[in-house]
């Protein structure tokens, strides 16, 4: 039976989440070629995708509906739930659906890592402040090792981005923030750094200071 | 959004589990028979299927392999994990694929159940003993009221199916044990009957007694 | 059986958690104001205490230690576990301990809320961006409607407060926001108010709109 | 932080559960005899105890009452819900709560035995078809490989004692059982044995077939 230490985990890299999302092109721009160097290494690679049903059962609370009463996000009748074709899943690849914001609300994605060995958790995905932060407190509370990737993660806005980073970055204790060409090298066994911090709760804010603590994590990337 | 106070659950009705159980033609009829009064009641109805993955990931330990390294039981690239062609879902019934023996272990059902504001659980399938057994208790601790169709679940051997229903007859306090002509008679609004136990660990047993304390309850339904 | 529509959850108002909180002393007024309304109410209340265990068994990873290998906050030996004395549960009231921020994760909490027929929770705590927002999100994800008591929860620092409140605002679809003394008029039958957002992700913030979204909601509570 | 790959789980072994149980006492004594090797081996033991609020929050539905309409078994406010004397918990050992028959369902035994490592889990308590079965179920699902200690489990019943036994031995594919003196040979570092079934649900009976099969097991520990 397969086993890996560790595994790459992608958040609702949907056609859907392209509602406005900043610099989403540039997320997938780095999925792209961050993709081949997991492949190369042979490290499980795991999609996942937020899906509403067309009836509503299992629809989250005031989800926003259409006329018809159709859910107006992630409708699984659509095709707008594919991962986006630049980064699709090969046949062999793990594609793992979710009705809730954590990737790990009522999925198999918990029994998959447990399954294969896995301790390091890399993440990317959107939305930052959303889906991503809600996966990644639930990664760290089942002891997973949390490896957030920078640049393959995004909002609808600066400041939910930035604060949410800095939030993960305050009480995930174990997570480390890597820019997706660092952990290629990485992968590839080449130098590389990462941003970890120094203690809990060490990224304290104001509006006046939320930019220079959220470049002080993205300037060391 | 839609509710319903019951669902109908259907536990591993797939062309995989024609795996030598006993009596198993008859469950797919009854099945049959049931299908249309529910639809008809406009009550849920919910399939679960068991799954291995092809390539193991996520695979319980011990199953059994192919020589090839593939599981030998429901390989996901089998058409043997569909559901029975007699019986099979209609489009806007819902499909819960599952990867463990209890239906609610790391699936959407519980959520799919909640949504729809369900209290009370009908159950079938197989096998008594396993898949079946595990998704009632599951069930019960979640506090759903529990209908269990006697005459739509069996398992591969007449003990483990008369000790299960012995068993959750004793934990499952609020458990009740119908017949499926019983339960259609139900949903059509006619007088109808079941069994349900009248205190707790009421059918204890011995090899002596099991087939006899089984009759009290198959006799009454 | 005892049922109750509503709950009141007080998330860690532990003494070890006076680290240097904003306004701890305010949110320990505030609380102890509204339980009379409560408890008048007979709204069941829960409380949860953030428990580490000495021997750091079940510790989550990267917790800080004392030299001796304790673990620095929250260890269960220690009398800073317990609620502050202003308003500490009355016998017959819950108290749930947990090991991870969100109250959720591994607790009894779900299934006492469940067999109370809980739809309406009632949230205050610290830390607002920690184990609050965690456990709220959790509730949201079980369906519950969430209602957030703005001047009873707290961080420690302005900037996680401020956007914490703005995530969940904007991702908690159901979420009401109250002051405490509007929700005492409510529970007194009283005309009262709260801020309930008109649409999804409304609360879209850059570091120079920050303050001014989350004014927005103060204002209006 | 402390690690180990194994852990003893002792279900339910409280005064409570002294309610007319076969062989309680022959139970209690070999756990009392079992005990010493683990301690001496520096595995950890976990004691779980069923709760019942006395005021019937939380409780299992169908649940036998007191007139006064408080829980008639395992009532928190009793001291009959206390470990049995011989052999209690040592001040540093875990014990967990629990409000249904899984011992992981809704507690922190699965964020105990991650945190520590565990691969390897031997228990064994009460009653073998209700607690201990579905914990074992619960374990199996978690990938945990399960050791059964067959002289350290009863029930009310005969039948339900042997019938559970035979369908763990069918379901829970890497399952092994022990006697616990076998057990306590294996910690020493001696030869020892113990029973693991060679396939899939190999253990299949009928009433006339029962007890021989159940001796198959029991001659070979």
């Amino acid at each position: 039976m397969r086993t890996s230490d560790s595994a790459l985990v992608l958040i609702d890299l949907q056609k859907e989440s392209n509602f406005g999302l900043k610099n989403m092109e540039e997320v997938i721009k780095n999925t792209e070629k961050l993709l081949p160097a997991f492949r190369a290494s042979n490290i499980p690679i795991i999609y996942t995708r937020q899906i509403n049903r067309a009836d509503t059962i299992g629809l989250s609370k005031g989800e926003p509906l259409n006329d018809d009463g159709t859910p107006y996000y992630y409708n699984a009748n659509s095709d707008q739930i594919e991962i986006f074709d630049e980064i699709k899943p090969k046949e062999d690849e793990i594609v793992i659906d979710k009705y809730r914001w954590s990737a790990f609300y009522e999925t198999s994605l918990d029994l998959t890592l447990r399954s294969l060995g896995v301790k390091h958790l890399y993440i990317g995905g959107v939305v930052t402040d959303g889906c991503m932060m809600t996966s990644i407190f639930d990664a760290y509370f089942r002891d997973y090792q949390v490896n957030l990737i920078h640049d393959m993660c995004t909002a609808s806005n600066e400041g939910a981005h930035q604060s949410a980073i800095l939030t993960m970055t305050n009480w995930v204790y174990n997570m480390k923030i890597y820019k997706s060409d660092q952990l290629i090298n990485k992968l590839n066994g080449q130098s590389h750094h990462f941003f970890e911090a120094d203690r809990a709760d060490s990224m304290q804010f104001t509006k006046d200071t939320m930019e220079e603590q959220y470049n002080k994590i993205v300037n060391s990337l």
